[in-house]
């Protein structure tokens, strides 16, 4: 139901990924009537790969996450995520109310022992293909351990889903010297330094989407994390917004558009952020992905595709594993 | 002498701004004889509008800003800083090492009454035109009060430089709504609503360069200020890489390329950050520009530029009357 266009896209994402992996079975979790009626729309029938549990109530996309959680008891996302905890579900996929959603998973699913706060994981392009980043905004202050825990989760996640056996990990820094920084990044980086992560060191916010290097998964907080975030989606879209308005200037410029369209078109697709929908709460007890409220079909279908892969490599067992090795491990020392 | 580059850009970089105008005067800090050497290089002849001051030592770009203080009382940036603290000089232009040059700065010219520390700000573009962002990178720890300072000493230097009354302002943070955000950010928005600034409450990440609406201040601390923009940085050069790449990919998008050039060119040159280097030290009783170390002629030409017009402006004395003022009404209230 969630998210700035609920069923309307959600539904036809759904199909769509019914249609493209077999092996899917998803549960839509809302109004009945209102999804039977967009299912409606559609000739495709999937049987009982295609379900539906209804839930009575909808959080607002504007509703205070704390009100969500005591009042709609019944609300789609709530009923969703209840379908996780009690294994129904392997995976819950909403475009909804972040906090609300971020607060009734934590509710509901609890944390992994030893870990103190959940954050938002996603990627973002780069020039060597994409980069893990987290927190991207379920925490504006962290204490260097609550960095050492994400940073944990993270290359756990990374090591799973891209099939890799030791991810570099990157602490988000103002500058690369040891000198640079505030108190907790100061802090993490020692605790990372004395840990088994391949930790390469402080890197810049370039970093993020063209760095010197290539960086599997940077750790930084939540507050950090959602600026830098959306200063490179404003920065995508000012210069989106300066090529399109340059190649529509006179009846010259928009010859040379025709002429170049199929390149551009190539170039829109390979940053297009839809294809980096999907960001997934770490330190749960079970998986919630979070897709952009104003996702298109093509961006939801991109957050379900996460939860799938997310599911195959069993993320949660893995991370919930190496968060208590790394504890263990801590402790013994 | 400073930057990556040293006089081989600082030399013509000042060459073209005496050439461009007749009435700037400019003192060439640094190694006479090197100085020298590059100025022989150049026909042009600027008699008293261009000087040279001799300074024996050069702070390198890896020099801790603490050691460049204290043993290096003859260093150009020391030397020409001095100049400014004995108005011999309007400003202070430098490529050098930014610690050093800072701590410099503070140490020789003081701060102005009132203001607690110094704060960085420059000019990003937007789809508006552009935005002045402060603080980026000085102070990687900020009280409300830093930012409420910040955000005074921006406001009146963006009036005096843009010419417009009453500036907008806006406080960077994770979200618009009043929940939102640390408790520094919280604690400064009720001190900007309670202040005559024309204050338009929170901002997020991507208003830097693409908001919905056109804010001609953003306030934030030095932390996610500096990743902010590296960020942006990093997604404009992945962007520029990926364009890149498509329009070599074959012949045809060779052709294509050749066909677009020109809107391609005037569409770099529309996001050119050269035209956006120069960044000012606000808080200090005199004016210093920290180019970027890597400028180039073009991008040095940018920062002196910048020196030109905000001496042209009296940026210093309005920011000093401006603190007082509010300052003493902050205290009557």
């Amino acid at each position: 139901m969630g998210g700035d266009h609920g069923p309307e896209v959600t539904i036809p994402a759904s199909l769509d990924c019914l249609k493209d992996n077999p092996n899917l079975k998803l549960i839509l979790v809302g109004d009945e009537t209102v999804l039977k009626q967009h299912l409606a729309k559609s000739p495709l029938d999937f049987k009982d790969r295609l379900t539906i549990q209804h839930a009575s109530e909808c959080v607002a996309m504007d509703e205070s996450p704390s009100k969500a959680l005591k009042n709609k008891k019944d609300s789609s996302m709530r009923v969703a995520i209840n379908l996780v905890r009690d294994g129904k579900a392997d995976a819950c996929v909403s475009a909804g109310n972040t906090g609300a959603l971020m607060a009734t998973a934590r509710f509901v699913l609890k944390m992994i022992p030893g870990i103190d706060r959940p954050a938002i994981i996603s990627t973002l392009p780069s020039i060597y293909g994409h980069t893990h980043v987290l927190d991207l905004g379920a925490n504006v202050d962290c204490t260097a351990e609550h960095l050492f825990q994400f940073a944990v989760m993270g290359a756990e996640l990374v090591k799973a889903v891209e099939n890799i056996d030791n991810p570099t990990v990157g602490l988000l820094n103002i500058g690369e010297e040891e000198v640079k920084g505030n108190e907790q990044v100061k802090a993490a980086a020692k605790l990372l330094e004395a840990s088994n992560l391949n930790y390469v060191g402080y890197v810049e916010g370039n970093s993020l989407n063209a760095g010197s290097v290539k960086v599997d998964l940077i750790v930084t907080d939540g507050f950090v994390g959602n600026v830098a975030l959306k200063s490179i989606e404003g920065a995508a879209k000012m210069i989106a917004v300066s090529l399109k308005k340059e190649f529509s200037r006179n009846i010259l410029t928009k010859l040379a558009a025709l002429v170049a369209y199929p390149v551009l078109k190539s170039f829109k697709e390979h940053i297009d952020p839809r294809l980096y929908n999907g960001a997934s709460f770490l330190g749960l007890r079970g998986l919630v992905i979070k897709s952009h409220g104003g996702a298109d079909v093509l961006a939801f279908k991109t957050a379900i595709g996460i939860a799938e892969i997310e599911v195959q490599k069993d993320v949660i067992r893995k991370i919930s594993e190496q968060v208590e090795a790394t504890l263990s491990q801590k402790e013994g020392v």
